[in-house]
This record gives C-alpha cells, sequence and structure tokens, in this order.
C-alpha cells in the first residue's frame, strides 16, 4: 500500500471515530449538551482537528444521519423484493426491529434524540431537498411506499384508508416494541419480558388482523374467484 | 398560620424543588451522569440540604418513581369504571396517552430512561416487595389486569391467549405512539405528523380489530342467542 493510499486509510479511519464518539455523546449528554470539544476530548484529538473533518455539530449530525439511514436502507435490500405486499412489508418491520437491537444507538439517535438542524443551513437544505420523499434514502417515505403497495393491492382492510396515518401507527407500533427494549431492557425484575421475537411478531400480527386482510379476502382475489 | 405550619410547608417545597430538578437532570443527562452535586447546583443550595432530604440518588429515584406512579393511577381512575372491559382498557390507553402528553419529563423518566436501582438496597427490596404486583401501584400489573378482564369476558381474538405477550403488545403500541411523540415531535419538516389524538385512537382501533372481538361476537354474548 502506497503512502496517499495509507494517509486515505488513515483519514477514513479518524472520521469513523469523530462519527462514533459523536454519535456516542449525543445520544448519552443529548445534542444540545455536546460541544466539538467535547468530542474531541473523548477521542484525545484537538478540537482542530475535528473542525478539520466537520466544520461544525450540524456538519456531523447530517453525516451522521445520512450514513445510518443509509446503512438501514441496506439492511432492507433484500425484504423489498418479496413478492407478497403484506409479507414484504412484515420482513421489512422485522428488519427495521433487527437493525435497531444490532446498532442500538445508531437508532438512539436516528429515532429517540431530538435534534434541532437549522432551518436557514444551506448544507440542511440541500440535504433534505435530495433525501426527502425518496424512498431510497428517506425510511419514512419508504414505509409510506411499502402501505400504498399493500393498498394498491386491496389489502388494506379500510377501503378509504388514510395512508400516513397507518404509516405512523405501523412506525410507532415497532418503534414502541424497539424503545421498550432499548430503554427499559434492563428492567427483568419489574416485567416478565417475553422474548423480542415474540414481541415483534406478536406486534406484526397485530397489524396483520388489525390492518390487512389475507390474500384470500382481497378484492381482488374475489373477483377472480367469481 | 403557625410557624410550624409553616416550616412543614416550607420542608414541602424543598422536597418538591429537589425532586423536580432531581427529574429534569436524570431525563436530559441520564441517571448515570448527574450527581448530587449537580442536583444541589441546579436548584442553588449546598449539596449537605440535600442529603438531609435524600440519602442518595437511589433514595431520590424512589421517590419520584413512586410519586409519579401513583400520579399516574390517579389519572386512570374515572377510566377504571368503564363496564365494557374493551373500552375500559381503550379509555385508559387514552389517559395513559394524555398524562404522558401532560407531564412529558415524568414520562421520559418513567418509560424513556434506564435506572438501574441496587438489588441489594433494603429500601428497594421494600418497595419492590410492596409495589410489584399490585394493580394499585404497579402500572404493568394494572395494564395485566385489564387485559384479563377482557380475556374473562371472552373479548380476545385469540383462544388461548398469551395475556404477558398481549400486555406488552398493547403497552408498546401506545409507547410508541407516545415516544415518537415527546422525542420526535419537534421534527415536523420531515413527517406530516397526523393529530396525535388521530394517532392514538387509531393504535387502539388496530388492537380492537387485531386482539379483541365486538361485544356481539364475544363466546358469551353467542351462547346467551342460542
Amino acid at each position: 500500500m502506497g503512502t496517499k493510499e495509507r494517509r486515505e486509510r488513515e483519514k477514513d479511519q479518524t472520521r469513523t471515530a469523530i462519527l462514533d464518539a459523536a454519535r456516542e455523546l449525543f445520544v448519552g449528554q443529548g445534542y444540545e449538551g455536546v460541544s466539538m470539544r467535547a468530542i474531541a476530548e473523548k477521542i484525545e484529538y484537538s478540537p482542530t482537528v475535528i473542525y478539520n473533518y466537520f466544520k461544525d455539530k450540524d456538519a456531523l449530525i447530517l453525516e451522521l444521519c445520512q450514513g445510518d439511514f443509509g446503512q438501514l436502507a441496506d439492511q432492507m435490500h433484500e425484504a423489498v423484493r418479496i413478492e407478497d405486499p403484506v409479507e414484504r412489508l412484515r420482513e421489512c418491520g422485522r428488519e427495521y426491529v433487527r437493525f435497531a437491537l444490532s446498532y442500538p444507538n445508531h437508532y438512539r439517535l436516528m429515532f429517540m434524540t431530538p435534534y434541532p438542524l437549522r432551518m436557514d443551513d444551506p448544507d440542511h437544505q440541500h440535504h433534505k431537498s435530495e433525501v426527502k420523499g425518496n424512498p431510497d434514502t428517506d425510511a419514512y417515505a419508504f414505509v409510506t411506499a411499502l402501505v400504498q403497495q399493500v393498498a394498491a393491492a386491496g389489502r388494506l382492510r379500510d377501503p378509504v384508508p388514510n395512508i400516513e396515518l397507518i404509516t405512523q401507527t405501523l412506525w410507532a407500533g415497532l418503534h414502541g416494541v424497539i424503545s421498550l427494549e432499548i430503554a427499559m431492557g434492563c428492567d427483568k425484575e419489574w416485567t416478565d419480558w417475553q422474548p423480542i421475537e415474540m414481541r415483534t411478531e406478536a406486534m406484526l400480527d397485530t397489524f396483520s388482523s388489525g390492518l390487512f386482510v389475507p390474500a384470500m379476502e382481497s378484492p381482488a382475489t374475489k373477483t377472480e374467484a367469481r
């Protein structure tokens, strides 16, 4: 490996170390409570080094979000190929839970930590216009698209569905399973927790019975049967 | 008001000030990250004063829990009188959400902040043996009892229900609605959030269709109809 390659690799390692330290501090102490100096101290760099990589905390959180949401999207890559739209959505739900449990700090930062990004920041505006509404990069748009696919297959119970509301219900249900596990999982002495896989399936089954209809009952199939 | 009464009132006010400061700091910085000194500084007392009221952080969190869970139980007082067990459970769910939104810091501490209580602490053991499993003081036991009432009325879909699993599914669903609102509510520019009341009802409706059966379809009523 040449000098230039080694230098690039070192830069990547430093970048990753800064990002990991920032994530951990944001999650533990809240976005507002963490300074660039504190992040530098955590990994024993001078603040100047950090500023060479990221101009401010907003730049850091923006890069963390992009990376972490990208990783979540990758995790769902296989699941989206499933043909049955309800089974596709359920498998994506399982992957969502697996992602959260594999990377609890990623999950905490993405969905459990408020961080107000400044609206007047052009980087943020640029990020938003690139990412928002695109199912490949915007996790919310991704789930909305899954729900729309279920609707298009005639598999929603409600004949006049509120797609946003259903999306938010699905998200809330799985987020609840995950966040109780992440935040209260230590609390084994108060609650006889059923295994997390069972809790995930129970939530997905509740959605299946409560929001969806089985393939054979969907209007499309009924029409074929007549 | 006599001197003694005034002194008692002042003591109560100091106690409440300490508890409120502790709750806010635990929620913002995590239980582990907060010292008795930091709590004292926040309300501009000397640490010595605080130690006159609470011997350590465990004593503080124990009193916070007892008070906050008691307040939650009070809020559900009216709802438990509802005759129909499914409607009773739904209304308790609504009160749970109302409590969380009225006292977000209470809720954060109760259900979103891990705090390991030392098992060897006799105060904690005493608290646990007094509180655990009693629906009047243990929120989890309270919800379990509600689910058992629904089961006893023949209103659960599943003929061989796992009561713990259903309790944990209900809890997770509403916790998800609440915690997305509390932690991500600021994030209005990414998500077209439906009103929280609608999101609560949508979750309760999903439970009603997914987990429960309407009164007229329950086996008990069916038998009468024959």
